[in-house]
């Protein structure tokens, strides 16, 4: 494996991403979910354990994907909901597992679909994209409107960063209200514009913006068409694997040099011990073994029916 | 002051919370924004601590200010970003500074605007409502759907505790998506039907349900309307004060008999020291005095002028 570009904070993120990327030669991103009840049989007794212990269990668990897949992949994912729902200690776990994820030369993904005003939206901001948290990226909610992702365009677009705006989710309820029409055009599509406005504003005369998008995988025409409205916007495109999304479906994400989308598989490749075509002739404590099978499988299935495959 | 109702856990939130209402005689919701560079002059130095002397300095800061408004009203609402944005320390401050609350017996209701699809939604909700952080009601996104609402609508029922959906929010840019038009209502109309129907679907023949929204006292007009198409919902109404909001523009926002909406005012209380008019014949160390006038003076409006005078 070639090196991995250096941490600059003077190149932006989508530098950095396309470094990345084209360095691991997929645009596969890992989410890491840990979940008490899904853990592998190696880190038993879960069942019982306190927040404190069960976050330090997180994060060991965290680290020991993120030194499986660190050589595949150009960025991991952390859900920031896993480890905020277990208290203080799980957002400790969360610091450890951001700053492991680093040392391995990864690009993290934090995925907090944060959203508020003014100086209080400033102040994740710069938590996450500019101080302590130091991830290279953020979800964001785009309902409050565009003067609430203002300040995280700037602290993004100033300091290397990049945010994920929620554009079109995954679930069947986004139909509620992101589809919703108004004018000509669904809500979701009303929110890709002005993801598409920022984007251009701050690619600086490059290809992409410190702005994306967040469009699931289990929405293939949809993808077509924001691709098309969003031309220097990211898109990040969960829902790959367990929530129902397959290669085929994510195809319409990239541009035709393989770039342009990150899509996201988290369950079945971090649990990919409890998937009989992944474990087939592992022991409990071989779980890594399966994730690394996992990982790979994803890569594959993405370079063979995407434009990935011509990274 | 007669005693405060029992953190009861077999009681609801809108009944613990009408009975805290109707304890102090007031709807005055004070919110804990800790700001590095709004702090009274006896935490001095805080321009140049790190983020784990910060936090501890913001801990100190907001349970002072708890000591002070504990007696005078219901509820607390700490601004989770503000203590998000300092890292894991900033996370322990809040757990410090929810526990501090509960000690003074006020209900807690955290400002995190979450919002996630499934079982990550349920983390967020068993974290925040029935976990570690034990807050007694969350403020959520609705900008995934209705689905993704539903784990918070379910953990806030079972366990007496609550959530507040954001509706139309105080921010001019909230016009962006909020108010673009679908049908014969705009979107935050659409999201002000589903509030309406959680917040029924949860009220178990009450009055209130354990589902609520989040209107800005900018939008008096709105108010108005929103109260009567969300009859069994409480409104929290940010705002008042620093953001341009009244105590008459927030009148709208009540029922007849002075319950059915909190109103936050979080600056112009906590940073007193600092108005002119709160601060006369004061010294820097007697910066409480200035939070409690500020309290006082709240709840004095909100008295005079909206049926808060009723309680």
């Amino acid at each position: 494996m070639s090196p991995m570009p250096p941490m600059n904070p003077t190149a932006s993120f989508s530098d950095r991403l396309s470094a990345a990327i084209r360095d691991r030669k997929t645009p596969a991103c890992v989410g890491l979910d840990p979940r008490r009840d899904a853990l592998p049989a190696t880190f038993a007794g879960t069942a019982t354990l306190e927040p404190k212990e069960l976050a330090a269990t997180f994060a060991r668990f965290c680290c020991e994907v993120i030194d499986v897949v660190a050589p595949l992949v150009p960025i991991v994912k952390p859900q920031l909901a896993c480890f905020e729902g277990l208290g203080p200690h799980g957002m400790t776990a969360l610091a450890e597992v951001i700053s492991h994820a680093r040392e391995k030369r990864l690009l993290v993904l934090a995925d907090g679909k944060r959203g508020d005003i003014g100086s209080t939206a400033e102040a994740y901001a710069d938590g996450w994209l500019a101080g302590p948290w130091a991830a290279d990226a953020l979800t964001v909610n785009p309902y409050l409107g565009l003067d609430a992702v203002d300040p995280f365009v700037k602290t993004a677009h100033e300091r290397g960063a990049g945010i994920f705006i929620l554009v079109k989710t995954s679930n069947p309820g986004s139909r509620d209200f992101q589809d919703l029409v108004s004018g000509d055009c669904t809500i979701f599509e009303h929110v890709a514009a002005g993801v598409e406005q920022l984007a251009h504003r701050t690619a600086d005369g490059g290809r992409y913006g410190a702005v994306g998008a967040v469009v699931g995988a289990t929405w293939p025409r949809q993808l077509d068409t924001l691709r098309a409205t969003m031309p220097h916007a990211w898109i990040l495109v969960p829902g790959f694997g367990k929530q129902g999304g397959r290669a085929a479906d994510v195809r319409g994400a990239f541009h035709a040099d393989g770039l342009g989308a990150l899509v996201v598989s988290a369950r079945d490749v971090i649990f990919a011990h409890s998937r009989p075509e992944m474990n087939a002739g592992l022991s409990d404590a071989q779980w890594q073994t399966a994730v690394e099978r996992a990982c790979r499988d994803m890569i594959e299935r993405l370079a063979a029916d995407t434009p990935a495959g011509k990274l």
